[in-house]
């Protein structure tokens, strides 16, 4: 899907690749305003100073560009990932996890808006934003139960699991839409005063 | 902004009531899917089998009709809201305002879809959208200060009762896209485990 035909002619298969993230980039902000219902590739096209049939070139079509735009989020959460944490501490360093979407609130715009948009069967990334909550769901749920098996939390069924992953993922996607509506909100001792509780309250056992 | 020109044409001053009604539950059902920016007034106006031409003679324009769909979402949560419960009661009730939410996908979506979209300052709902968080808030935070006041609960300062507001406000946010996403997801025992886990916190002044 790159822009260029070969690897022969450097210059221009570089403005190629330039120009394709170029367009990635805005399409975050756009998708990020207006959805990907109502952010247009005209818009896109525009911001950019390309024309339209140059953009569907790079991308084919606009859910090609979605597509694009959904692996290079895919591409940054990863670098941004928890990797080197198990157990209780990957909860306790979700606030900073947060704290750090803030400095790219287009991205924050994106996701919000495509997952409340993608909850329609319908949307093109309905699919794709679904595998995105069934991964991390089962990736916060790991982390629970490695921190039940290592004896830090009390013993939890996996019902129960399933419900503090849900919790603690709805504290994330809420505050953060809080956040955008309203720059005032403080994220980071929000989430912290919620992942504070919560581990206590699995500690003690009283849930 | 009825579609009627008098009262006297008792007949179709009806059918112009009727049809208002039915464009508004339309656009409820099409901004829900579409968000918005991606629902057009040509999708609305097909849905009801009525002309752009008159869907645009009821409500003037694409930004009158989404004031007459919040209109709407309003008056339907104004009379599902609890008006004759006080103090910590408040708190207790929301799992159940919560799981009569799930009767009514459209206008869940709706909000969820609209909500996220006018995050961006250049949305027509983004004023709306902005005081009807503040206004659930400052609700929220009126029921939790009564509950200090009461002893129900140990004593919070206000930027505590803002971050106690903003989580319930989040958890109820982020369950209810969890649930559009994924119709398995169990809002009644999340949001209850999440009230009781606050109500406990709050009670024994560990926060």
């Amino acid at each position: 899907m790159s822009g260029s035909t070969g690897t022969t002619a450097r210059g221009p298969y570089r403005t190629g690749i330039r120009r394709r993230e170029q367009i990635v980039a805005t399409a975050i902000t756009v998708f990020g305003e207006y959805g990907f219902a109502g952010g247009s590739i005209r818009t896109i096209a525009d911001r950019v100073g390309v024309s339209h049939a140059t953009l569907l070139q790079h991308f084919g079509s606009k859910e090609g560009l979605l597509t694009a735009v959904l692996q290079e989020w895919d591409r940054r959460t990863v670098e941004a990932s928890l990797t080197d944490v198990a157990g209780l501490d990957y909860f306790r360093r979700l606030p900073e996890v947060m704290t750090a979407h803030l400095n790219n609130r287009g991205l924050l715009e994106l996701f919000t808006t495509i997952a409340a948009e993608a909850s329609s069967p319908a949307h093109p990334a309905h699919a794709f934003i679904q595998r995105r909550y069934t991964d991390n769901l089962a990736t916060l749920a790991t982390h629970l139960q490695q921190a039940v098996d290592a004896g830090e939390v009390a013993p939890l069924t996996p019902a129960e699991i399933e419900i503090e992953v849900r919790l603690v993922t709805a504290v994330l996607d809420g505050i953060g839409l809080q956040w955008l509506l309203d720059s005032s909100t403080d994220v980071t001792a929000s989430v912290e005063t919620y992942i504070n509780r919560t581990i206590a309250a699995w500690s003690s056992g009283h849930r």
